[in-house]
């Protein structure tokens, strides 16, 4: 075998990182009186510089209203998700979660201790009334769920993208619950076609939604930027904690590299490009699909993101798929490690198209599709 | 009043960040092969390079023969502690400190829902019959401590190095009741002049001991970059938690700086220039201590690190000297914050002399000396 070819991890292409532009506002960062700041402790909420940027570019994208108390800078994703399960979960706390949901954060909330409890989605999303159905159930044994973990847009692993709709009777759900919708919503940068729904933070007013945001996807996964978006007081209650006040939320230079980036124009330059790659991967991973997969495989249609999701008839194995493709040399998710109850993901594969070039994802789809059909 | 004087924060002088070998260690990552993998997601336990160089100066310094498998890269000491006290505990668990502690730390703890108790300490670290007794009370209570967390070197807020007589006791008490030290041993790196007593990693022979280093105090505390030492099942339980596993660790970005920084033997040079400038202000605050103080005032003799603790008369509050040296410019911790029970700090300042100019800190002990004396 030539080589393996990757579409298993939701990274992004290798050649859109350390472009020109990048390294000379890494350059720019080193050689200007902000650079010494950038290496001390910084403040707690976050670089302001960058937290006055994304304020004003998130206002515009989601018609919102934000202040700089809404906004905290974190270490990606990952930091803004262990700090919400930390300080507003405690073990044994029930979380909702969409199934499937993305692997890794099924891992950290689990970390944390909480019982997880599932809500199927279709191709609009998360399903209102199982949700409701859940909450009722849960209400009549006294559990009141903490949290409500959701990808609305272009969803890992999916790449499903909720309608306005679902969102609207969820935010309304949430509300008469009293829950909290966790928005995850890393991929967002990432839509190739029409614009995407109101997010769930514009829907609720701001109310009782934490949106989590991330330049892993779009910019460098390596610099480990990312941001909470909430009212004041959780925002407040995120920068008082133990870890952000002993120093450990983003790395200042990090922050600081990112806002130089940014505020010259670079990053819309970046994104327009790699929209462009990425909506070119997903039409030959799409098209190959269509090629070369029996009638009896269906996926789904991505306006965005990484990750196509695909479904096998009930008489072949995903876990079976995954081997026999890896045996050829190439490396896809299998569907268990993304449900609560991973029994419900062995007909699943998630296929990155991000990490892969036009003739690798041609290549590996018709490889897949041989495995499945054998 | 002229300017503010901060003898408050454990911070590095501002002056040794953005070194010229800094800036060009930068320079070097950004325009080498290395510069994309730095920008990706990185290898879960850490850049490789950076655990290899670590894995070898710790066995040089510690005397110890770790390999590969018991080191990981972590976003700061907070992250390791954060980490740790995720994994090795739950809400509702006991864990001991030493009295008083560092109080970021007491918080991140907290944070995780823990019971903490105090074990006292004095001139030559934590007590161990104290240790021994509330050892010995938990026990009768069915109550077992998930973790003893202890700064063994230039203690923070007291800068007190604990003897060898005390850490051998303590790691003889842990094994007898089963109990894991955390060691945080962010300021070893910051020693003046003998050297330091084996640490706790090397008397207890790797068993049932975290380490946690970092460069925060050495390097810049802007990366975010520290590690934990453990034995290996340990290390690859926080391998595989889900933060780490979602990219959450440090930057890899940062961690390739730290490498190219410190493997051509710059971070050695920038240590002796360093020990060199903090040692300076150590004598200059212990001078100015020993000039201006009242005699019912005492002090401990830091051999390292950052901190001096000083010790009030009876008659005297640290909350009312501290905001009476504020109104005059002169910025200290309280020790309140530093004690599980606050009254027990309220006799205590902790005075930094790492981050500001010797006529500062002698300016800054002499109004403070006034203010005690009035």
């Amino acid at each position: 075998m030539a080589h393996s070819i990757s579409l298993r991890l939701g990274h992004p292409d290798p050649t859109t990182l350390n472009t020109l532009p990048f390294q000379q506002a890494v350059q720019r960062v080193m050689t200007s009186s902000q650079a010494a700041n950038a290496l001390a402790y910084g403040n707690e909420q976050g670089n302001i510089a960058l937290m006055d940027y994304l304020v004003k570019r998130i206002n515009q994208e989601q018609h919102l209203n934000l202040s700089a108390e809404n906004l905290m800078i974190t270490a990606g994703s990952t930091n803004a998700l262990d700090m919400i399960a930390r300080l507003y979960t405690q073990a044994g706390d029930a979380v909702i979660v969409e199934a499937p949901s993305y692997v890794d954060s099924l891992h950290v909330l689990r970390d944390h201790g909480v019982k997880l409890y599932a809500v199927p989605m279709d191709d609009e999303g998360m399903l209102p009334d199982e949700l409701e159905a859940l909450l009722k159930d849960l209400a009549s044994k006294q559990i009141k769920p903490r949290l409500l973990y959701t990808i609305p847009n272009f969803h890992n692993p999916t790449g499903i993208t909720a309608s306005e709709a679902r969102r609207t009777a969820i935010v309304k759900l949430a509300r008469q619950y009293d829950l909290m919708i966790v928005e995850d919503d890393v991929y967002r940068d990432l839509a190739f076609e029409a614009n995407i729904p109101p997010s769930y933070f514009a829907l609720a007013g701001g109310e009782n939604v934490i949106q989590i945001g991330s330049v892993s996807k779009t910019i460098a996964p390596g610099l480990r930027v990312g941001w909470i978006v909430a009212c004041a007081e959780i925002v407040q209650r995120c920068v008082d904690c133990g870890t952000t006040q002993m120093g450990g939320g983003a790395s200042p230079l990090s922050a600081q590299i990112v806002v130089e980036f940014c505020r010259q124009g670079d990053w819309d330059t970046h994104l327009e490009h790699i929209r462009n790659l990425y909506q070119t991967r997903r039409d030959t991973m799409l098209a190959a699909l269509d090629l070369y997969m029996p009638p009896d495989v269906t996926w789904t249609q991505p306006a965005g993101g990484f990750f196509v999701w695909l479904t096998l008839p009930e008489n072949k194995y995903a876990a079976v798929v995954k081997r026999q493709a890896s045996e050829r040399g190439v490396l896809v998710a299998s569907g268990e490690g993304f449900f609560v109850n991973p029994a419900d993901g062995q007909h699943h594969l998630r296929l990155t198209y991000s990490f892969a070039s036009l003739d690798d994802i041609e290549t590996a789809v018709r490889v897949l599709a041989e495995v499945v059909s054998a």
